[in-house]
């Protein structure tokens, strides 16, 4: 997988050392040089108009970090640590369309889980057991479907979620808020250990850095960033969750929300989401119906082939089995017209309809329209 | 108030009597005859036109429930019973808009509290004691606010509802699948006679109608026909509640819930109703911000002047105070010139302007437009 040259690696990291280029330069760069190499010998014009200091360019020309960029490199090597360059091959695709992506991403773990489609399970670091219990559950559910569920590794519900997926015998991506030499929090060793085995540590930290509070909102871009919708389980009004959601919403991503009673203070972040257009899930399947159609079918296919996990349809009453046969899979029937086919009165209709609609047996769509789904 | 003349009534009482007119009947009839007194002199082919059967032709023109109507009449009189008489004054216009409106409505009570906005509160008759201490307290500050709360006077969350309402020193509908006469369930007697003091027991069943099962959905229809929107507090999958937000949905009113614990069975309905559209709740600011824009004025004008019940807004810091510096309420400003004009990064920023959000200072716009709050 590894097929980035060393010179181009180490030019990056050289790139992410140098005071003052931020992910917003680093992105100008990358964008603006498909070589990143060629960096170090642009004239200082070329350079000012990419927006770097004279003290940057200054410091690039005399390459002042080269050896601190070979030295992290060799380390690299060394330490089974690898280096995904944006632009080059490896990089995660969904990650190049965010705004001011990392130029450098450390991974440690199983590359290949890049590959897979990936769902960000976040929350508190001081959740209720509700909230531990269902980011377990969901996170397991969607682990043993061949969702890679991705996370911050922070106490909590981060862990929780990482947790749950590994039960599920999923893969699952940590990206951390510190350099990736770092085990933080202490207590999550045990679960690092998991996770390298069984997925992927990611950060854009260079090694060495401690997990310092203005890390976690950037580290937070990237957890969206890699994923195709984040599940925020538990959020107290401050918490770092909500900026993860806003995040998402603004990477054009899908935002799924666990609710909760409004007596619990953790609910109130993902109940606010929800109010302001973040999607209530009840069960992983409200994840999977938004994710894009080949992945769901894919999914549902996997899903339709373990009888264990199958639907759980119940049986249907008669009134139940004659109503839906006045109703068609591949064409929608209006509600009128099922009234006057049916001879059930109106109320007793829409109940009946709604049962079958709960039970999965029938969609309603706009226009009091309904169709029969396909099971 | 009581304008409508006693052969108006008479004649109305006789139509809901005549047995196969149901309310699409009656809808019909009096749609057809803003007389309803003419309905005793139409002609055979004119009734079959309006869909009477020759049976119920026969039995109006020997006017076999005459007595009975005249009955009912003397009797009502006799215990302030009033009727409302759809097309004429005193019906509920909101009603009048529903798919087949009763025609008549035995009412006890304070009448004038059909010109006030109504709320309805509604949900399964086994809560939990979330259930109960929310629809309680909503019911509470909607009834303190002026919102008269309509519910079902049964068990649960609807005895929550009215007693919450009256709590608040405000004014609650009943709407019985009884007839007025009886009081069901048993134990809602006190609960009754509250009702009956500070506001108004409305029923389209004739007195003496026992409380049969088939009676609550269509007396659904009523609860959400009267009120601007429908609140769900609990239901869990088969719940009649159900039927009631689904009723609301199709009357074009409004559809409020309850978010709750996903192991909550109770909370099934409410978070399902969420997902398919309803608006989640998590106080009552939510259901007025939907009320039209007159009535939403008028409760925040008085809402304003008790100081008890400011909006608590909390001190801004100085960061918030200079961010808001930054934005206008008459006018949208792009997260792109906000970021700009601040001086922080797009994380604190993206951060700051969530919780000026969440004090509810600011407002975000479609297109991550930002526009300050007039407080």
């Amino acid at each position: 997988m590894q097929t980035v040259s060393e010179s181009v690696i180490k030019a990056a990291l050289e790139v992410t050392l140098l005071p003052g280029v931020g992910s917003l330069s680093q992105s100008r760069i990358s964008k603006a040089l498909p070589d990143i190499s060629e960096f170090f010998s642009m004239d200082d014009a070329s350079l000012a108009a990419l927006g770097i200091s004279t003290e940057a360019t200054a410091l690039l020309h005399s390459r002042a970090y080269r050896a601190t960029a070979t030295e992290i490199y060799d380390w690299g090597i060394h330490e089974g640590c690898q280096f995904l360059i944006r632009g080059n091959p490896g990089y995660p695709p969904l990650l190049e369309e965010i705004f001011a992506p990392p130029l450098v991403l450390y991974a440690r773990g199983r590359l290949e889980v890049l590959g897979m489609p990936c769902v960000a399970v976040v929350g508190t670091r001081r959740p209720t057991i509700y909230g531990l219990q269902m980011a377990q559950g969901i996170a397991s559910d969607l682990g043993s479907l061949g969702i890679c569920v991705v996370s911050g590794l922070a106490r909590g519900i981060d862990g929780a979620a990482h947790r749950g997926c590994l039960e599920g015998g999923g893969r699952t991506i940590a990206v951390l808020g510190c350099g990736i030499d770092i085990v933080y929090p202490r207590e999550h060793r045990q679960l690092t250990k998991s996770v390298l085995e069984n997925g992927l540590l990611l950060t854009e930290f260079a090694p060495g850095t401690s997990p310092s509070p203005q890390n976690f909102p950037v580290r937070n871009r990237i957890i969206s960033g890699l994923a195709l919708g984040t599940l925020i389980i538990e959020a107290s009004e401050y918490s770092g969750s909500l900026i993860t959601a806003r995040l998402a919403m603004e990477q054009n991503r899908e935002v799924f929300a666990l609710p909760g009673n409004l007596t619990s203070t953790q609910s109130f972040g993902p109940n606010f989401l929800i109010k302001q257009g973040a999607k209530l899930i009840q069960s992983w399947r409200d994840i999977i119906e938004e994710l894009p159609p080949e992945i769901r079918q894919e999914i549902l296919i996997k899903e339709d082939s373990r009888p264990s996990r199958k639907p759980e349809l119940g049986l249907l009453s008669d009134e139940e089995s004659r109503l839906l046969e006045l109703l068609k899979t591949d064409e929608t029937t209006q509600f009128d017209k099922i009234f006057s086919m049916s001879n059930l009165s109106v109320s007793r209709l829409s109940d009946l309809l709604l049962n079958l609609e709960m039970s999965g047996r029938v969609r309603q769509l706009p226009g009091n329209l309904y169709v029969k789904i396909r099971i």
